[in-house]
C-alpha cells in the first residue's frame, strides 16, 4: 500500500535536515539606525505603546498572527503514542504548510507531560506569545477534556485539527459527494468508523449540518445507548446517535447505509461489505498513511471513493481547513472557533469545485490550489463576525 | 541623552508592524511529491527513526538549533515590570539578532505568571522543543534562582542573558580596557554599580577571572559582610567582595579607585566622583538607555569611557555575546553553560580587537563585525570540550 518507495528515504531525510523550518528576521539588521530601531534604545517605544495599550500588540509584534501547534506526542499520525520529539516533524510540516498556505506563524510546543492538569496549565501559561492553539496529536479522550478546558479559559482559539479540522474536511467532501449522487444529508444513513478524536467530531458536526442517521462504530462495532463499557465521551455521543440501535461489526451494519466515513486502520473493511451498501454508495477510507480499504478493490462498488492520500483521486487532507481556519479567525480576531465558522470553513472548501467540474472523481480540490485558504479565510471571518460565540445556527 | 528623535517613532513603529519575525519554511511545497516527503505519509519515516534514535532529532528538527528566550515581563530593559507582551517586541529583536548573527533559531515564550514555581515547571513541560534556554528580562532575585533550578533540571545549556551575557561583555571590554591604561585586574579596585543580575554576575566572572578587589553598591551604597537588610544572593555577595568593609555611596567611595562598572541607572555618576578615581580609570557607565554618566562630561577626567550606546564609542553590548554563546553550545552539543565558556567567550571578544588597533576609543569590536559570533562559538564550544561541567578552570 505504502507508494513511497524505499529508496525515497535518503531524499526524504534530505529534506527534513536541520528542521523542515526556521525563525527568520524579517529585516536584515547591517547599520546602527537599524540596531537601534529593531533593539534598544528604540524598541523600548513600541514596548511602553503596548504596555499603555495592549491591543497594539496585535499589529506591532507577532502576537496578532502565531499558532501554537501543542503536541504531547501521543498519538501522532497512525503511529501512536511514540512522545513529543518523535512527533516534531510533523509539526514543523504543519507549521511549514501554516505558512506556505496561510501566511501565519505556526511553532511547534512540545510538552513532556501527558497529565491533562499539566497540560492544561503549561498551556495557560505559555498563551501570551500566540493568537490561537492548535492542538494536534494529542490522544483521546485527553484530547477532549483539554481542548474544553482551554477553550473556557482562554480568549484566543483552540483548535484541536485532529478532530475540527478533519471533521470539515470530511463535510466538505461528503456535501459535493452527496451532489454527485443525488442525495441530501437529511436522508441518507451514514456509518462513521472510529470513535476517538476524529470520529467524534465528524460525528457531531455532520449533525449539526443536518444529518440524521449517523452510526458510530469503534473496534467492538456499532456504538448504541446501553452497550457495556463506553467512556463518557462514547455514552455523549451514542445518546445522539444510532436510533436505530444496530449493533454488531461495521462490515455487518453497512448493509443498507449510504455512506461510509473511516477514521480507523488500514483495510478494515471488506469488498463484500460495501457492495452490501445502498446504490450510489459513499465511501471515504480515511486512514493515514493506509485507507481502511484500497480504492481499485472497490472501484465498481461505490459511487465516490476518497481516501487521505495523494496518490489516489479525493484527497481528505486537513491542510484545506487549517491554515484558512486561522487566517480567517486572526483577521476577524475571532476569541474562539465555533461549529458556525466549521460549516463556512466546509461550505467554502467545497464550493472550490466549481459545479461544472463536480464528478465521481473530483469532489474536492487540490490541496495545492492556493485559492481556497483565502475562501476559507474569509469565510470563516464571515461566519465569526454574523454569529460570534451563538450556538443558534441557521445552517442551511 | 535620548538621541533616538521624536520624528523616528514612525520609523521604529513601521519596522516592528507584522512583528520584526517570522516562521518560515525551508523550502516551499509546491507539488505531491515535495507534500508526501514533508508532510504525510513520508514524515512517518522520519518520526519512527527518531523514535528509535532520539539523538536524531538533533540533526533531523530544528530541537538541535534553536533557542527559547523566556521571560516574565518583570525587567524588560529599563522600564521594569511592563508585563510579558509589553516586552515582546525586545524578544522578537533578540530572536532577529540570533538569527542574524548567530544562524540560530529563537523563539519567543511569554510567561503568564510570575510565580517561581511555575515559571521552572513550565519550562521543564516545554523543553523538548529546544536546544537551549535564554531566560531574559526576569527580575532579581528570583532569575537566581530559576536559573539555578533549570540548569539543575534540564540538560541543555540555560543561560540567563542579563546575568550573564553582560558579565560576558563586560569583562571582554575590560580586559581590552585594562591594556589600554596597562593595569592587570589582580591589582585593579574594581567598584560595580547595581547590585541586580547583571551586577552580581559581573562580580563573580571577575572573580573567577582573577579580579581581588571589587566593591559591589546597590541603591544604599556600598554592599558589606553585615549590613542590615542584605537579601540572600547579596549576603553571598558580601562575603566575596569589599574586604575592606568600605560603606557609604558610590560617589564617595570611588576615590582611589581604578574602575567603575555601572549596572544602574541614568545620572547616578558625577563628575567630581570620576575625577576622585586613580589615574587611568576605567568608566563602564552601561545603564539603558541612558547611561550613569554622559560621557561628554568625563572626556578629560576617565583614561577609557564605554556606554552601551551605539552613538558613542566603545559600545558594550549583550549581543557580542549571546549568538555565539549558543551557536558554540550547540555545535559542541553542551549541556551546560558554565564560568569556563563564559570566560572563553569573554577572551573571544576582546581578541577581535587587534592589539595594533587598541585605543581608548577602541577597547571593543563593533557589533556589526560578523566574525565576532564565529569567534566566540569556537572559543565557547574548544571550552565545553576541553572541561566540560568542571568548575576548575586553568583562567590563566
Amino acid at each position: 500500500m505504502q507508494k513511497v518507495k524505499e529508496s525515497d528515504l535518503d531524499e526524504i531525510l534530505a529534506v527534513h535536515e536541520g528542521g523542515k523550518i526556521n525563525v527568520a528576521s524579517n529585516a536584515p539588521i547591517k547599520d546602527c539606525d537599524t540596531l537601534s530601531r529593531v533593539y534598544t534604545p528604540g524598541v523600548a517605544r513600541v514596548c511602553k505603546a503596548i504596555e499603555a495599550e495592549p491591543a497594539l500588540a496585535q499589529k506591532y509584534t507577532i502576537a496578532g498572527n502565531t499558532v501554537a501547534i501543542v503536541t504531547d506526542g501521543t498519538a501522532v499520525l497512525g503511529l501512536g503514542d511514540i512522545g513529543p520529539l518523535a512527533g516534531l516533524p510533523v509539526m514543523e510540516g504543519k507549521a511549514a504548510l501554516f505558512r506556505e498556505f496561510g501566511g501565519v506563524n505556526a511553532f511547534p510546543v512540545l510538552l513532556n507531560t501527558k497529565d491533562t492538569d499539566k497540560i492544561v496549565e503549561t498551556i495557560l501559561h505559555i498563551a501570551p506569545t500566540f493568537a490561537g492553539i492548535n492542538l494536534e496529536d494529542i490522544s483521546a479522550p485527553r484530547c477532549f477534556e483539554i481542548e474544553r478546558r482551554l477553550k473556557a479559559r482562554l480568549n484566543i482559539p483552540v483548535f484541536h485539527d485532529d478532530q475540527h479540522g478533519t471533521a470539515v474536511v470530511t463535510l466538505a467532501g461528503l456535501l459535493n459527494a452527496l451532489k454527485v449522487v443525488n442525495k441530501t444529508i437529511e436522508k441518507v444513513k451514514i456509518v462513521i468508523n472510529g470513535a476517538g478524536a476524529a470520529g467524534v467530531a465528524i460525528a457531531r458536526l455532520l449533525l449539526t449540518f443536518g444529518a440524521r442517521q449517523i452510526t458510530l462504530c469503534d473496534r467492538e462495532g456499532a456504538i448504541y445507548a446501553g452497550r457495556a463499557g463506553l467512556n463518557p465521551e462514547k455514552t455523549v455521543m451514542a445518546g445522539l446517535t444510532n436510533q436505530e440501535k444496530l449493533s454488531g461489526p461495521v462490515h455487518e451494519i453497512l448493509a443498507g447505509q449510504d455512506v461510509f466515513i473511516g477514521v480507523s486502520a488500514r483495510d478494515v473493511l471488506t469488498p463484500a461489505a460495501v457492495e452490501s451498501m445502498n446504490e450510489g454508495s459513499i465511501v471515504f477510507a480515511m486512514a493515514n498513511p493506509d485507507p481502511e480499504i484500497r480504492p481499485e478493490l472497490i472501484a465498481g462498488a461505490a459511487a465516490v471513493i476518497a481516501t487521505g492520500r495523494s496518490d489516489y483521486p479525493n484527497q481528505i487532507n486537513n491542510v484545506l481547513c487549517f491554515p484558512g481556519m486561522f487566517k480567517g479567525a486572526f483577521a476577524a480576531r475571532a476569541t474562539d472557533i465555533t461549529q458556525a465558522m466549521c460549516l463556512a470553513a466546509a461550505r467554502a472548501i467545497a464550493d472550490c469545485v466549481a459545479a461544472k467540474d463536480l464528478r465521481p472523481d473530483n469532489i474536492i480540490p487540490s490541496v495545492f490550489d492556493k485559492n481556497v485558504a483565502e475562501h476559507v479565510a474569509q469565510a470563516v471571518a464571515e461566519a465569526w463576525r454574523k454569529y460570534g460565540k451563538s450556538d443558534q445556527v441557521d445552517v442551511l
